[in-house]
């Protein structure tokens, strides 16, 4: 067993307006917590860079939603806000970043909300701050290969069943676990989730974008960024979003879903975008080739400058 | 906030054969268990009435299959037997039972296995008991209103796709938990899960049950006890198994799904059936009342009285 990554911990209190450290090597948490009970809260998992969280409105605005979904009255964000400048200045204070790190000086920075135990007025809510895993660095530059998988739910679920949280990122996250397990097995990366009607959702962890590139009569290419459509029952993505926003302004047209799997494979690129391992190209899907390498490597780099630029 | 009910915690432990004892009043769980952050575990709820716990063979079982559909290596039977015993006989030291309370010394032996933090070599694994809260004992005399809502899984889902872990207790219930506060929003007690192609499935913490009492030609009765069919992904309930032996044995028929709604306003009588609350007669459905309310409470008494002969 290699040793834990140090993590630094502070927990919402509202008797410490900037939270309350805590020692996060010793344990914290009731057995008795909902959120251990029964996976019952929310979370976030954000990317800080030199010290500064990416898209951090984006992440509490969708806290705050799966909270709602799920009734749990959180915190306030400039409690959130100030709760998350600590853990990042204590974890500053015990691990000096070295000189010149940039923007390799990145962190992990979770937000964890659960029920708190059986009776309590108020959830149990905490910051905790983390290096950032090799395996996800690696994989942003090498690629990965994903396997389709059925999600069980149609595109129309979320609709007409609000109580399945399918538009939440609660802390019920041991099917999205198994389904990672169950692609590693076959020697695959990660998943892309199919509904049961045959739409392209999202990854366990991640959303899913495509590209085409089409070259127009005078010369000049089009390029055009295409995700799945968000009434189909997939989690908002923090990253699409803000993908979206800085691709649109540098002259790609984007599009929405409905997708089915041909679409994956007519593609002339297919990423899994998240916060933390961002942009992961997809070089096989189901073991079949995924667009063209070298239009991937190329769209690839100029989407991670595009993403670089984003607060 | 009502200062939480007593509970008495023992992990399991190698270096500790009976199990090791651990104050549930103070944390004893690391923030980082994959348990709390993903509900990325299994888990098992008993009765014990008088000191012994019912079905904790079939119990242990499923906890053991739950425990492989999601790759956890747990700790041998008589391991969770020992601390079982450890945890029951400490809480008697602490809250010796009052004479003559037999059947009333009624105790909730829950078990619990997390995936433990990232990293770790062998899952986080604990036996907790507490007493049985007043809102199960009054359901099983007063009854309960259920609304029927959509599962978002055909029922077919869980025959081609393993990983959604359909037949597997796992600790992710935060739609089981959102499903019960959309009941009680609409006045109702509890919820039975229809899928999405219209078959009866499961309560969200419980088993249904549904009976038919047929005069036949010679003026005796025929009685038919049905569940739905396991094959349609639902979790395989250890009080609706041994209640079927103990009423088989006793001459009723049995009959195995599918099931659609209008069987349930069909029967003769409706039951939710789980370990702790037991039998819980299902007075309305959607607002409609189910069976008959003498024929009910005559069934409902002779079922008690089968199931409290299950050791």
């Amino acid at each position: 067993m290699t040793s834990p990554a140090p993590v630094v911990l502070v927990f919402l209190d509202p008797t410490f307006p900037g939270g309350r450290l805590a020692d996060a090597s010793q344990p914290q948490l009731m057995v008795t917590d909902q959120g251990a009970t029964r996976g019952d809260g929310v979370f976030e998992t954000m990317l800080a860079v030199g010290g500064n969280v990416r898209k951090v409105q984006a992440h509490l605005d969708r806290l705050a939603g799966s909270a709602d979904a799920l009734d749990l009255v959180i915190p306030g964000q400039d409690e959130w806000r100030r709760a998350i400048a600590t853990a990042l200045s204590e974890h500053r204070v015990q691990n000096p970043p070295e000189a010149g790190a940039g923007d390799r000086d990145e962190l992990v920075v979770k937000l964890v909300v659960t029920r708190g135990v059986e009776g309590a007025t108020a959830p149990n809510c905490w910051v905790q701050v983390s290096p950032v895993g090799a395996g996800a660095r690696r994989q942003r530059e090498t690629g990965i290969d994903v396997i389709l998988l059925d999600r069980g739910y149609d595109s129309d679920a979320a609709e007409r069943a609000p109580w399945l949280l399918l538009g939440a990122k609660t802390l019920s996250y041991a099917v999205n676990m198994a389904a990672l397990r169950h692609a590693h097995k076959q020697g695959a990366d990660d998943v892309i989730f199919i509904s049961s009607d045959g739409r392209v959702l999202e990854g366990p962890t991640s959303t899913v974008l495509l590209a085409h590139v089409e070259k127009a009569d005078d010369g000049t290419s089009v390029k055009r960024l295409i995700t799945p459509q968000l009434d189909s029952g997939i989690l908002p993505g923090t990253s699409q979003g803000a993908l979206f926003t800085a691709a649109k302004a540098a002259g790609w047209e984007l599009g929405y879903g409905p997708l089915e799997p041909q679409d994956l494979l007519d593609a002339d690129a297919v990423w899994l975008i998240s916060s933390v391992r961002l942009l992961a190209p997809v070089n096989h899907i189901d073991g079949k080739q995924v667009g063209t390498p070298s239009v991937q490597k190329e769209l690839t780099a100029e989407l991670n400058e595009l993403f670089a630029g984003i607060q």
